[in-house]
């Protein structure tokens, strides 16, 4: 039915345009990343423009404007036929405040429409694009339903490696990037999905205590049992300031916090929000949130580690040869040197899976303890020495030797001490690491060599058992592929704080535990570096 | 930071189970196709599970579930902490009383998301995955980011025609069927693009004139000036209950309804709703809409109209093709039989663009009045023609002259009027057809022949005037393809109601009128059929 014509006559006319004017609201309902506007079904705008319920459009105050999806409201109280509604990062976003006068009309297409409809219909794009649509996503232009297209528009194999070079400089300008006056600025970085894998809370201080600048920012945990930060998190606060964490990097040399408020590469957050629910995991989105996150942090020189298993993200050694050549590619493109390490992948690193027992194992390793695991050890002092032969007093193949004798000196351990000290220290009794309220023993059902252990399996259960948001949950392995068991040994322990949690992670476990008990000769051996 | 681990300890312990039931509310906000839920951020459920705003989340009460995405409340008169509220529709959805009991959980992904993720990393897909994709998304289960995703993975290209044919048939599954009990039920369509193109409130009168049935269900205009159903609601009511439908056709052979509350092939509808937003038009998409919906709606034998032309949809005759086989393969699967016409699409077809100036011409043919339009008079009776040699008692090249007996003879203004007074007549006179109160004449600048009339300029023009919202605005053509014109004489005729509507289809005029005067010899000649 055609709407009724009588207020859209009398507007055109001029009469009466004050009806157009709507009372600004914060509406206390919070939605996120996404921008909502509340509008009276019975306000006059609505009428007349003829929205529809999840319409975009563009809430407009004196030269401020935000886009947002409408939602209708039917209840006064939620919003009356004078105001417009915003949800309440929205509110914020806008910051005006309630009571400005707005108006609301379409919203105009985000400038990169064009440009993202050519990438649907399977064309190349230019560098102006990408950063138009880079742009555009980071300011909250596009909508779920446009983010989504872009990103599977552009999956694997839908780009080549220049466009992957445009989409990441495009990230890099979408945000700030931080300068420290120095030639070198080193990071590292791990493709990920090896549970355990915390070497750069070992790196870190090995490489600062050498003099190289590393201010390191890591994420947390987003389908894995820990990220650094939340790692980090049971030693120190990782929440800090821009501010604050350049004095302590100039304090210290390094720090390790967590990388959300440093607004680096904000348009990969956006993505994420995406990639997240669809578990997207594109080679593609992976080089450009990587080395944007990188660049942006101010770093010239990158270390990547990437782990190959059958369990890890890379299964063999040429898909990691075709993904280092497309970091190196874009890392080139970018003026960032870069080194790749591809390492053993075949299992956790470490024996604590989730932050306190993780946690656990990087102290034993700084404090030269007995019981610190080997292979963490091992793998955090080879990485190290790499990065510190980034330093060009430092001849090839001294590096490691460098590393472990910073580590077995106690300069290591003072530099973390340091650090810790300078973010803020927990409060917390060694002690306590591992005291779950709860465990439960996962033990070999046969006689024989550990030949494979599932990192994903691994990873499941820990996050069953509650980790990473209950900090001392988790799993504290017992043994390691290569090692000999007898039927009825402990393979791994389930520690959870929760009743409900420790359930729900034996089931999993019952079902299957992630370990395989063969003979000696069926253990997969690597010809990698270490 | 950990969540503070009071309250899940106790409920853990079974302490205070109650504390997890909630009274359900609905919430007076309208977000279309979209289920919201809001959730209190003081709700002990949001503290004990970790919900995120824009998780989705899993409503439970008794036997009834709904899938939602949580908005989270920070005001009380919303929701409070013992509530949780729902969208207007997805309350209605749930179908129960507000007060009832009810939980929340993290929503099970849906069953087919695993099709879906093989489908975003390109892999083929068996029909029973396109029939839980397409089931989960009739339903609503999946989120916005979910469909997008489908959407964009199955577009053109990705998909071979076995796959369009799953699709298709899956469509057909998720909705209503309707069945006639007879043994042919004849149907046409166009694929669109083209303005003005009322052919069917022309066939279909005459084809069930000549006895076939012929229940025709169409759509209103999405992008276009004006789609049948909102040109046949200048006459007659069209929002039919499918029950009056059934009576309607049963009395007359025919009817000429809006399709919108069959419940026909109702994931096409869901998928609409993020094409639009993504001006999608893939030939896929295309393929599997059109022939689910006529399938669903009991249609046997099935004319397709495809008009090629520089401004149309399809461009070339070996595109046409392409796309004609691809309707015929699916269509042979499906058990319909399908004919296709490639018609001229180089311009509109009739005089008028818009509702109430296309019902004008149409009635002007079945009045067989001099002034009706002769390229929709014929284009129909040759459309109906082929439609009548679905008969097997007409001989093959007969349709056309008995479609022309059936309109000269009176006989189709006589059906049509049977159909409107059926449907319920509008209350109308003839003379107020283009009576619109503002008009505006658009001038040749130059004298020549008119050599190309691009459609969608055309259709935009139309639109800014108002149509189809207001149903007498929009645009009478004066002269057509191959007509020669002297400087000065007026190309068409703009009418609107608004004069702020006038003014923006002007503006768009004086960037381009949509015509091209030039010389004879640059006429884009054809060699369609007709």
């Amino acid at each position: 039915m055609p709407p009724s014509p009588a207020p859209r006559d009398s507007l055109a006319a001029g009469e009466d345009k004050s009806r157009l004017d709507l009372r600004l609201k914060q509406v206390a309902i919070d939605t996120h990343l996404e921008n909502v506007a509340y509008l009276s079904r019975d306000c006059i705008p609505y009428r007349i423009e003829g929205f529809q319920a999840l319409s975009r459009i563009d809430v407009v105050a004196g030269d401020r404007h935000i886009t947002a999806t409408l939602n209708v409201v039917d209840d006064p109280g939620i919003v009356g036929p004078e105001e417009v509604g915003l949800s309440e990062d929205a509110f914020r976003r806008l910051g005006l405040l309630a009571g400005s006068v707005a108006r609301v009309r379409h919203a105009e297409k985000p400038a990169s429409t064009g440009a993202l409809f050519r990438k649907i219909s399977g064309e190349r794009l230019t560098k102006a694009d990408y950063h138009g649509i880079v742009q555009d996503i980071s300011q909250g232009h596009y909508s779920k339903i446009e983010l989504t297209a872009f990103l599977i528009a552009t999956n694997n194999g839908a780009m080549d490696r220049d466009e992957i070079y445009y989409l990441t400089d495009a990230m890099v300008a979408s945000g700030r990037r931080l300068g420290w006056h120095e030639h070198m600025v080193v990071d590292k970085h791990c493709i990920g999905g090896i549970p355990g894998n915390r070497t750069s809370m070992l790196v870190v201080p090995i490489v600062a205590a050498h003099g190289l600048l590393c201010p390191k920012t890591s994420s947390r945990a987003i389908t894995s049992p820990s990220g650094t930060a939340d790692t980090m998190e049971v030693l120190a606060n990782v929440n800090l300031e821009p501010q604050r964490i350049a004095e302590i990097v100039r304090e210290h040399r390094a720090c390790l916090a967590w990388g959300g408020t440093a607004d680096l590469s904000p348009a990969d957050d956006v993505m994420i929000s995406v990639e997240r629910p669809l578990s997207l995991d594109s080679t593609t989105q992976m080089v450009a949130s990587i080395l944007s996150k990188k660049i942006a942090a101010g770093s010239t020189h990158l270390l990547l580690d990437i782990p190959i298993g059958p369990s890890a993200k890379v299964k063999n050694v040429p898909d990691a040869q075709r993904l280092r050549k497309l970091f190196e590619y874009v890392a080139s493109r970018m003026d960032l040197k870069l080194e790749t390490l591809v390492s053993d992948g075949r299992q956790p690193i470490g024996n604590g899976i989730g932050p306190m027992l993780e946690a656990r194992d990087v102290m034993r390793v700084l404090e030269n303890d007995p019981r610190a695991p080997q292979d963490l050890r091992h793998k955090s002092l080879h990485l190290a020495g790499r990065m510190i032969e980034f330093d060009p007093d430092v001849r090839g193949g001294e590096g490691y030797a460098i590393a472990r004798d910073i580590l077995e000196s106690g300069r290591a351990l003072a530099k973390m001490k340091d650090i810790i000290a300078a973010q803020g220290a927990k409060a917390f009794n060694p002690n306590d690491f591992v005291r779950a309220r709860l465990s439960h023993d996962v033990i070999a059902e046969r006689d024989g060599m550990v030949t494979a252990i599932d990192n994903l399996r691994i990873a499941q259960v820990a996050r069953l058992a509650g980790a990473p948001k209950v900090p001392n949950a988790g799993i504290d392995l017992a043994h390691k592929l290569g090692d000999t068991v007898r039927k009825g040994d402990t393979l791994y322990t389930l520690y959870a704080e929760y009743p409900s949690d420790l359930m729900f992670a034996i089931q999993l476990c019952e079902r299957g535990s992630g370990y395989t008990i063969g003979d000696a000769a069926e253990l997969l051996h690597t010809w990698l570096e270490f």
